[in-house]
């Protein structure tokens, strides 16, 4: 059982009388009449982040998944909690020194404010961070319209480099290194455009599974489907020169997750706000295809707007 | 280091812009312009319960558990967010079944509402709970005020007998081991008391380190000292003769942990009122000593008002 099934099967049941839950199938707890926004999340080592080496990378990327829930909703986060169960190593008088400041740091870069926590011990090192907005509104999954574009924040495929970087996967120079690593860990959420979804997107989501699976969530509740362009997919320069230079595929580097942008929908009508409000904020926003009808199936099409096999949507790729 | 070190040398300094926080030195965090209290509580297999053989005692203890840091704020919990990790075999169907019944029956007794949470792969099995609660007031920690009379609700030592029985130290008939058992598994919430303290209760904290261990936090900023009568601490008949047979020392097993009862402090002028109030409620709620002077060093008499040494407050005992 995946964690839908689960959560389906065994404790929907359980939130029937709660709305504020939002069925458990959105990224965030949602309480209209109190105006707050909750996300809660576990990090698990050798699941969610590769090691400790570097514990200021490690809490910086932790707190921005965290709060990412938050911003992809169109909701500025205030408040978080960090619970961390380690040994003492993990927990040493450096590393805690390091994950202090690293909390200070975000604390300063997203306005958020540390409220709480818990410390326990554990041989297995796993961090749960709790985050809080306030907000009269969201945007919610499954409200997406037939025939919404769909947009997607900054660059996709970053992240994921950086991990294979990371894992000792490719091999790149030190400057390509330091460039995806540093993508992998510190995604740049989009924290001054976040209300701005308020105005115009329909439904939106945070690109943390891969772009595919999240678009599949964000819409699974839904008699539709969608339609990507590949060659519209954002990537970055030194992603395109990767794959120009390897001669890979750009399918196979585009969905494979932590990338931490926001993927939303809206009414075409709305295209003009979404590129002022782009660059106005000198954010990167794009077109990436359309919502669909249910009885075409969801598509990915390439440059010759051929259909690309789902089994390359992102989880077989060769170097 | 322990916990309360980590806090005030790491981590303090991130919530000084934070009132709400309450210095990190308080059960849960309380925004007062949001009226909205959180409690935040990481269980691990090993430390905080023995083993998953039965889930449905673990998950209800956890849940108590956290929603106590609520309730002895004389605050009722709305909402909980569980967040799980752990392999496949603790979370199997039969153990997911389990959990969300218990979830369920949890829901029913407290009233509660499942909000969210989170489930992910690790080696060792752990829950968070977050726990939330709305309220205009809560009973903070240190107001306690000299003189105070301080008081205890339900019985302690019950809880401790059972996780001794649980670890197989001691051997008793069935029936006892049930109800022992049952007491660690299983403890009684005060409810219907919780908003009652705000009338009367100057501080309050919930007993799970020990009622030594939380009395001394629960006045660690003030300049102030307790004294504690044994002969008036709150034992269950089952203790009581248990300890008369076997010639042991009541004092070994009134600060073990694990009562979830609340400890609070209040003028002897409500003295006539808690007497009410338990009575109308059918609480247990005991008198067991007094606020003092910051001069007198905090004191434990014993029945013939000797003074107990520190040594044998709570972590020695011998069967």
């Amino acid at each position: 059982m995946n964690e839908f099934e689960i959560i389906k099967n065994f404790f929907s049941k359980l939130s029937l009388n709660n709305k504020s839950s939002l069925s458990l199938n959105d990224d965030v707890f949602f309480d209209k009449s109190k105006k707050m926004v909750i996300s809660v999340d576990t990090y698990i080592e050798g699941v969610h982040f590769i090691n400790f080496k570097k514990p200021e990378n490690v809490i910086k990327k932790i707190i921005r998944s965290s709060i990412s829930d938050i911003i992809c909703k169109g909701v500025k986060p205030k408040y978080y909690f960090i619970s961390g169960s380690g040994n003492s190593k993990s927990f040493s008088k450096t590393n805690l020194r390091k994950i202090s400041k690293s909390l200070n740091e975000e604390q300063k870069k997203y306005k958020i404010q540390l409220c709480g926590g818990d410390t326990t011990k554990s041989k297995v090192l796993s961090f749960t961070i709790v985050s809080l907005g306030f907000s009269k509104k969201i945007v919610y999954r499954n409200k997406a319209k037939l025939h919404d574009d769909i947009y997607v924040t900054g660059n996709l495929g970053d992240s994921f480099m950086g991990l294979e970087v990371l894992k000792k996967k490719i091999n790149l120079n030190k400057r390509l290194k330091n460039y995806f690593e540093k993508k992998y860990y510190l995604p740049n959420l989009q924290l001054d455009f976040t209300n701005k979804l308020l105005d115009f997107a329909n439904t939106s989501i945070d690109i943390s599974d891969g772009l595919f699976e999240d678009l599949k969530k964000l819409i699974n509740k839904q008699k539709l489907s969608f339609k990507i362009y590949l060659n519209q997919i954002p990537i970055s320069k030194n992603l395109k020169n990767f794959i120009f230079l390897k001669r890979l595929k750009k399918i196979s580097f585009i969905s494979r997750g932590d990338d931490y942008q926001i993927l939303f929908t809206a009414s075409p009508s709305k295209s003009r706000i979404i590129n002022k409000t782009a660059k106005s904020l000198g954010v990167k926003i794009t077109k990436i295809g359309k919502i669909c009808n249910y009885s075409t199936k969801s598509q990915i099409l390439d440059e010759k707007l051929m259909k690309i096999d789902p089994k390359h949507q992102g989880y077989s790729h060769r170097f």
